[in-house]
């Protein structure tokens, strides 16, 4: 690899650069097999190791050294392969409003997003609101813990208040720890399900519009849910 | 800080270390306050900032700069206090064989085996009995993410097929991808819920011992599901 090419693959860390280019990384070869079947994403380049180049030769596909994939590799131990995609073009067939959608304020922890997608995926959930300061779907560590998720659903990053506003019809149902048990609403077949910040929750001002508050009912002690499990748990009685 | 000490907070990131001297490390203002009002959880030491120790100065605070807690603790952003704490002491009043306790076969990601923990702790979930090579749960990593809740869950490592063999009257759930669904079990108020590991599933000779085979429903696409994310979803429902 020349130093350009490492420096480039590099410089996809950030937001900025995959946003201009219009592509993602994809590591491991499980995950870099799954998005070559996707028919919604289209290859740039293979960046791999002779041993797993070797039966990939029909694809563009550079032979690289193992001290290369590692410069070029996010990950602690580098899988083989680092794949260089376009981003997927996802559509639905089914319009927003008949839709059951997640709702994202403020979703950090780039586990919880890959988390959150893969969840979404199971549950057949097309399409994740997502507000402007949540973590960006296509970062590294995001994609790699989406399982291949990452192609099958759309995040929408967008103003959740302008969101609200333009889309007053539909049911918003906020995650919230003082809400009425979770089993009096299922199933819940469309609308919006809401979900806060790791560590403070729903802002007040979306909180406020909501026009359902859901609750899982706790037993034991802990203080709260994890959010990516708590958006699991409230999918899975939809 | 003296050498031998800052050695000696670092070799607790060994299991062996941790297990020899009993104790764990954990992290933070927030969950070290946790832990302090913990009734099971006794104190050996804490090494924080002036900023907090100045607060907790009837405590066995060690004031440190800040180079020095960037060298003990285990987190990318070190958070003002690192805190050394005797492992707790869990009983239950419950027997085991009227307990809903939760399998794990495996389970090897820190942050899966403290969300379970945590998720366990919300639904009142008091024993996890865990493989002997999955992760240990005071590992820094696995303690940070229960956010408290390893104060009040017991994780048993056993042999797995001894455990059932000696408590054969249980009903032993796996979750499974090929089960039936969900709904069909609920409530399940006592027994054992079994989790595989996360890419290889539950182990076939476990798969055989149990009693009944659990599928979450999918109405998407995602292959499978998180291991912590199927454990929630089960625990809701029971």
């Amino acid at each position: 690899m020349i130093k350009s090419q490492v420096k480039y693959i590099q410089s996809l860390s950030h937001k900025k650069q995959r946003d201009e280019d219009g592509v993602f990384i994809v590591e491991g070869s499980k995950l870099v097999d799954e998005m070559l079947s996707a028919t919604n994403v289209d290859l740039v380049e293979l960046y791999a190791l002779e041993s797993w180049a070797k039966n990939y030769s029909h694809l563009p596909v550079e032979m690289i050294a193992l001290h290369e994939l590692e410069k070029i590799s996010a990950l602690q131990t580098p899988n083989q392969v680092v794949g260089l995609f376009k981003k997927p073009v996802i559509t639905s067939a089914v319009p927003l409003h008949e839709q059951l959608m997640i709702m994202l304020d403020t979703i950090q922890d780039p586990g919880n997003l890959g988390t959150i997608i893969r969840c979404a995926d199971w549950f057949g959930i097309e399409t994740i609101i997502a507000s402007k300061d949540t973590v960006d779907a296509f970062n590294t560590k995001v994609v790699q813990s989406t399982m291949g998720s990452i192609a099958r659903v759309k995040v929408v990053y967008t103003d959740l208040e302008e969101f609200i506003a333009r889309n007053p019809r539909l049911d918003y149902y906020a995650a919230a720890l003082d809400g009425a048990p979770l089993a009096g609403f299922t199933p819940i077949e469309k609308g919006v399900i809401m979900i806060g910040n790791e560590s403070k929750g729903l802002a007040d001002k979306l909180l406020a519009r909501a026009t359902h508050k859901i609750t899982i009912p706790r037993k034991g002690k802990a203080e709260s849910l994890n959010a990516a499990v708590a958006t699991a748990i409230i999918l899975s009685h939809c």
